[in-house]
């Protein structure tokens, strides 16, 4: 509380207020919260706290707003066996204490492969070359005078759920689901751009690099580039976050995250794909018949239930019941989501609310009345075009046991009778 | 740089390169802004800025992310002598730096009579009593028990825009448009908490409590509360901010903005308003004939330029330039919105980019090619139901000259033909 502390006029006085009715105010709140329905004429309740009794912060204790200290917990997070360095690593989104669709700038997942670039704006450029009629470098103030464009997209790293092939091996949906994220992007379509510098009719494949250590680099072909691909300087309204690319970077919706450079420095049009280090020897999956996935751009149909989970547990014992979650394609709109109960034998239509967007995160809901036996939580969703979330196990059989990348499966939580929930596996 | 330092793994390396690379670098870059054409063949561009040869901070520096250091003017910003003491104040939404329909958490204007009330979640109840069936008490937990719902929703203030009633009087659409915020809110219907407790046929009125040291409170008719008033404990997918009434608040869309009580601590049905301070002596207007505009709910249909503004001068000289602003109506979505360059002669319609969606904030955009010529920027809402924006004269011609709040007149930036932007008023 030091913090916030410092902004209060008279501490004192405040510390006494609450010294003074810690007694008294517990005793009558155990009476309260025990059974919900209170007499007229009971004792004012809402006296008993000491919070409205002392001034609280002014405006000046936080030109930039941040959470309660209460939701210190609300973070990103590591897996410290995962990576060898955290400057090459990831974090996860805190999924399981969201809601609705949209990803808080502050704890949007993280993954970058030589630390996060520190881009001074003013300094940074944007070149176009390689087959287009007239090279051409681009100050941030030159981006800024293209028509623009707002959208809600879902980034999924191609990595996300990947520990989870091998059965169930992370206990919370921030780690086994928190590599997706959803914004608002405002940029400007890429096709704007290569428009301005003349693409050859030769040119049929875009690589994009990054101006980070890594150098990040991926070929996406021509026809994806000019369909949807905006290059963006805002999410939910203010600038890129440093992670997340400051102060440009690339969106290729509904396609896998590493393609959407960050820090973009570098767009060279060329007549074939690069075949960089992170479309070969990374990003690929090998086959049981020792082949190899690669280009497995789209981002398969997919959903996870966000709460119960396993980091938020049943606490409030029988009764009424609210399942959330998300679901998401690359495909477009989801059109359905799916709910069981008991590890698939019944299903039930989930209740989708809030913006239904193409390439972004759906929220859904299932309420229902727990009689406090076991539960197998489950989601299945449909999207547009009427892919339907496989099962891990018709994965495997498909894919066979080496995979890493593109693990869209049916994700289970076993809550137990008093309510504590575990990632599990079920056949 | 101080912060961000301390995660690299090598500073005097990174210092190193930093020396050494700036002189040559700077050359090469004025001559390559200067024109934005390079030729094929030119040295590599990418090649001269460091910060790709050194490693960037690891996703353990920031488990909460924050903006760019590069980006610290992008903050809340009070009016010092707008009132006696911060912690009965206001502060401002950086509009003319934000872009899309998304206000990011940590930039959502704030407006308190008592300071941030320092809200514990677990202690905290949601009292509902009055003229009800069964009166009612809530914990957190309790709330996250009905179903939930998820709308963006723009909250403007009542007096936002007030003190341009007497013309012209600050410079920069922060301060004379900045009590205004979008974001996602996640609620439960204030109907279904109702529903719970049981209205009595006689029950035509709410009252609405902070648990601040204000105890800010509002009458609210009883058909307003069942039409679309939420009971909210999320804003953009994350926990309210302790300044936006973490950890519960109501949502009152298109109406005014004290309405919708932070920290919300009680719920009394009754049969008729209860003339609070913040509706009788606060929060009215006194008209020319002595009476006073009362219960003036709705926020009327609004817009306002955000660059080129006061704080978003045009800097890149003459051509292609973009304008943008945002437009909102308390009556529903944003059919169209109209800009002038030239002070009203010639209007042109904008073009609304991103989710219509009902009592939220509209994103619009006009681009023209500059000719350096002077300008006198305007834009003008409707919404669907035809209500036009009006001049701030028309206003002025119905209520006198006494007004502080509802002030949705239409409002000017003079662009001067060097690019600096100021407040203006023309007839």
């Amino acid at each position: 509380m030091s913090e916030r502390d410092q902004g209060v006029k008279n501490p004192s006085r405040r510390a006494l207020l609450r010294g003074g009715l810690a007694g008294g105010g517990a005793a009558l709140m155990a009476g309260l919260t025990a059974g919900k329905s209170i007499a007229a004429g009971d004792p004012a309740i809402t006296d008993i706290q000491d919070w409205n009794r002392y001034l609280g912060d002014g405006v000046d204790a936080a030109p930039y707003g941040m959470p309660s200290e209460f939701e210190a917990d609300v973070v990103r997070r590591n897996v410290a066996w995962l990576t060898a360095d955290t400057t090459s690593s990831i974090n996860f989104t805190p999924l399981h204490a969201l809601d609705g669709i949209i990803t808080p700038n502050g704890v949007c997942f993280e993954r970058h492969h030589g630390g996060v670039a520190e881009v001074d704006p003013m300094q940074h450029r944007l070149m176009i070359h390689g087959l287009v009629e007239q090279p051409l470098v681009f100050t941030m103030q030159d981006l800024m005078r293209f028509p623009r464009q707002n959208h809600a997209y879902f980034l999924e790293c191609a990595a996300n759920s990947g520990m989870e092939w091998r059965g169930a091996q992370l206990n919370g949906c921030q780690f086994t689901h928190g590599m997706v994220h959803n914004v608002v992007y405002t940029g400007v379509p890429l096709r704007a751009l290569l428009e301005e510098a003349g693409v050859k009719t030769d040119g049929k494949w875009l690589l994009a690099e990054g101006a980070d250590a890594a150098a990040m680099t991926r070929s996406i072909p021509m026809e994806k580039v000019l369909d949807d691909c905006l290059v963006a300087f805002k999410m939910n309204g203010e600038a890129l976050r440093p992670e997340q690319g400051y102060p440009v970077r690339l969106v290729v919706p509904g396609w896998e995250g590493n393609m959407w450079v960050k820090w973009l420095r570098r767009l060279e049009v060329g007549d074939k794909p690069w075949h960089q280090r992170e479309e070969t020897s990374k990003y690929t999956d090998l086959l049981a018949n020792g082949k190899a996935r690669r280009f497995t751009w789209v981002m398969d149909v997919k959903s996870v239930i966000t709460s119960p989970s396993p980091q938020a547990p049943i606490t409030h014992g029988k009764g009424r019941t609210v399942v959330t979650g998300l679901a998401w394609s690359g495909n477009g709109t989801i059109k359905d989501v799916d709910v069981t109960l008991d590890g698939g034998r019944n299903w039930h239509k989930a209740r989708i609310d809030g913006p239904s967007l193409s390439k972004s995160l759906h929220r859904f809901y299932y309420e229902f009345d727990w009689d406090g036996s076991e539960l197998f939580l489950q989601s299945r969703a449909i999207d547009e075009l009427g892919n339907v979330q496989p099962t891990k196990d018709a994965l495997r059989a498909a894919r066979g046991e080496n995979s890493i990348y593109h693990n869209n499966g049916i994700q289970t939580w076993y809550v137990r009778a008093d309510g504590v929930t575990e990632n599990v596996e079920i056949s």
